[in-house]
């Protein structure tokens, strides 16, 4: 049964317009059918249609279920791409593959210091009623990267450049269970200071292997590693 | 240096006209610069200028290398999307990542039967020249899956598919250092038969994880894996 995801909903509310009109003349559910509403922060609603009003559904909640949290915690923290449908991208498919929080990063090789939060919160509402999720991914303002640096407590923080030291691989640095930071610099990497930073805060540089990735190309492994290591 | 790739040039041939092109008013390279370029082939030419014309450089090579071979062979065989943009992002990455042929699939539930293959061959050059690679993927005309089927000869093969049999994790199923192929069936997944027919034939079942993904983004996920099984 198709999801329909309404973060403001709750017993007793109405279901929000954009759900609400979606129900009533995309999948034309009308007064007595049901169907199944998430808030985006795990809970699962199977409700009856008391008024199918494509403006603001009337529901009454007939079964609530608390859905299992996701097993891993992970904070993308990417510069946004020059060429935004590149980062939206990413996050439509990081919200698929499993992501708890998205932080766009100002750093000083950026060509982009601007993002558009609704644009973004919208592509993970839409990924996460794709993919069936039941916790909204969380996206935050463009962040400078020295304040995200000092305010994140992750278990374990990565830095992923392009210079050429000795790095290890992200599937092998990276540790089942234990909350995840990841940072993926802009199309001009990171700068050296910016990397001597991280490390001195105990950050780990590490590699996504020898192939040469566009910058939301490596957001995207980096997120199916961390998964996957999560997973196996 | 940026690199050009012209799966049509030789010693003592002309640069194509779409690289002179770029080569002469994007770069602005002038006589007597040095450029290189690649063949898709493997061979890396460090070439002089010597006619910086923008229909047709005149090249005279003056190093050859031959470049090491990609360490593992895959094949991904996909049912292209609907929304073939989706197709052409899952071309664009695969060869980021690392892919040495994409063959297009028409299966039971595909809603798309056809694929336009020059702008797929583009997004590969496009994408190669950016990753620099200097073995170009090869894509294929859309085929049948049952003609697929009959003609590969890799030697571990897997089907992906949503039905809920007990499957083993794609991580775990690869090996390192075989040649492989993966099967990734249209948005309605491939139907009862073909994945019945693809068993027979010693195809193994797999799982990319819990997560409920898009044909395009399991088809970059199982490519991603590919990848790491063979780094890792």
């Amino acid at each position: 049964m198709e999801l329909l995801v309404d973060p403001s909903y709750a017993p007793g509310a109405t279901l929000c317009a954009e759900e609400s009109l979606h129900c009533v003349k995309v999948m034309r559910h009308r007064d007595g059918d049901l169907i199944v509403v998430a808030d985006g922060r795990g809970n699962r609603y199977e409700c009856r249609i008391e008024k199918a009003d494509p403006r603001g559904c009337q529901l009454s909640v007939e079964r609530i279920e608390q859905m299992p949290a996701p097993t891993y915690k992970l904070r993308m923290a990417v510069a946004p791409t020059k060429n935004i449908d590149r980062f939206e991208w990413f996050v439509e498919k990081a919200v698929e593959i499993g992501v708890s929080r998205i932080t766009p990063i100002e750093t000083e090789h950026s060509e982009r210091t601007r993002v558009r939060l609704d644009r973004l919160e919208r592509i993970v509402l839409a990924a996460a009623k794709q993919s069936l999720k039941y916790h909204l991914a969380k996206v935050d303002e463009i962040t400078p990267l020295s304040d995200l640096m000092s305010e994140d407590e992750s278990e374990q923080r990565f830095i992923l450049h392009c210079a050429e030291t000795p790095k290890e691989h992200l599937m092998k640095a990276a540790q089942k269970g234990r909350s995840t930071l990841v940072l993926i610099g802009p199309e001009g990497d990171f700068s050296l200071s910016e990397v001597e930073k991280a490390l001195g805060l105990g950050y780990k540089e590490c590699t996504l292997g020898p192939e040469r990735l566009r910058t939301e190309t490596a957001a995207m492994v980096a997120t199916n590693i961390i998964a996957l290591r999560n997973q196996i």
